[in-house]
């Protein structure tokens, strides 16, 4: 692999702007990366949609990725990793990595007593791609998944700590503590933001297992195993890419990574036919 | 006008299927009516999003009802009434009716203390476009308007009577009631499917106004004064083309108009450069 090829950026997409939690970790891991972040904003969300219009939606992300010249596209939404990763790795001429593996990985070192809870939007979890990967890897695991849409837009509005997020989350969390579940896989980028809340009604006894770190290791090991790492010595910067550019996306933007990134700019994606 | 003119299809849009509600009432309005709906449901909703890419979707919605041949196009949704009703107006060859005159018209025969109260998304409140027109027909109203994006995400979750929905709206209308309004505009085309619950904060002395009755009214006036009422004796039917097709929006469809849709199609928009 050739030096300049090393130099390109790394590529990360997302429906929003919650996967730069994922773009975060991976600076932390790899702080010489160039990076190219693109929030699809003005198609958000992913989640309630169907499998195959996020896979096309998924393909155009990553084919303008493609344009901007990356070298390795991470998909940083669990929505498109579960129903487009495997048409990605196939039409794309770069490595794919998506949130599932790591996600699954850190619950299965997690849990002690074999029973696992997990959350995310009505399309992760109804793809079953968490549920059967788990399954894949540890056969005896008895997984609780459950689609909780309303967190997203509660986070949005900022109520991480209000009485009705409260009274929605223990709704949504009662069948993991009926169901004796010792892990909690939280499969959305956006969902580690709830953490304290949901530490308070579940109890010490259940950790929370999110995908963005185990993501960002995953990722370094297969650029080192490619010999694919950038080698220069300055610290890389990110460019963020935004098919709709709102105040509210680029202050949560700047919010989630401070002082990494170039520039804001919009994104104009090419239509694939469907 | 001739007749063949009159025999074409009125054109509603939104960006899903809640802009049904105000169909619906075209159709009892103008039984003899054909209609073609389109929902936006691949990038809804449009309420969080920038007014550039609102006005963007908004055109190329109207561009794909003009394919169909509509003699007039109703725009069933606030966000995009709010931010591109004048667009639309000046690029359509055809008349465009939007919900916001029926709204105001409304919330103004219905107040006596002129104290309106307006809830809507974030862009119909933060477009101002509501409160313009009410102090323009009435300088002396006063308004209060609050953006209330938890709404949609609770009434998609079915949670219609939930202790958590209650909890959210009485934070969201707490000033309202410190306000003295005795009228409360539904500046959404879902929440009138909130009324019960709404009413049972406000109590009786509050009216809640919404726009689906007289923008058909509205709109019947106009076809009346140009002569572009259809004059067929046959009941019209209903041709619902959707950007993205999942079972959760075609249930909710028939649910809305039962017994009127002839077909639901998918609809491939063709993009506009911004």
């Amino acid at each position: 692999m050739s030096s300049e090829k090393n130099k390109a950026p790394l590529g990360v997409f997302d429906s929003g702007v919650g996967g730069l939690t994922v773009a975060r970790e991976i600076a932390r891991e790899m702080p010489c990366e160039e990076m190219v972040y693109l929030g699809d904003t003005a198609r958000l969300p992913y989640g309630s949609k169907s499998p195959d219009t996020v896979r096309r939606f998924a393909l155009e992300d990553a084919d303008f990725l493609m344009s901007r010249g990356v070298k390795a596209i991470v998909v940083a939404c669990n929505t498109a990793t579960a129903f487009a990763l495997p048409i990605l790795q196939r039409e794309m001429p770069v490595p794919v990595i998506g949130v599932l593996d790591a996600g699954v990985e850190a619950a299965l070192q997690s849990t002690r007593n074999g029973r696992l809870g997990l959350i995310g939007t009505v399309g992760t979890v109804a793809s079953q791609a968490y549920q059967k990967e788990l399954k894949r890897r540890s056969p005896n695991i008895h997984v609780v998944a459950r689609a909780t849409p309303l967190l997203v837009p509660l986070i949005e509005e900022g109520w991480l700590d209000h009485p009705a997020t409260k009274l929605v989350l223990k709704e949504y969390l009662e069948s993991f503590l009926e169901q004796d579940v010792d892990t909690l896989l939280l499969a959305c980028t956006h969902y580690p933001l709830l953490k304290p809340v949901i530490s308070s009604i579940l109890g010490e006894g259940v950790s929370l297992v999110d995908s963005s770190t185990t993501c960002a290791l995953h990722l370094r090991r297969i650029m080192e195993e490619k010999n694919m790492v950038a080698t220069r010595v300055a610290r890389g910067k990110m460019d963020i890419y935004l098919t709709d550019q709102t105040e509210n996306f680029e202050s949560l933007a700047r919010c989630i990574v401070p002082g990494e990134i170039r520039k804001i700019s919009a994104a104009a994606l090419v239509s694939r036919a469907f």
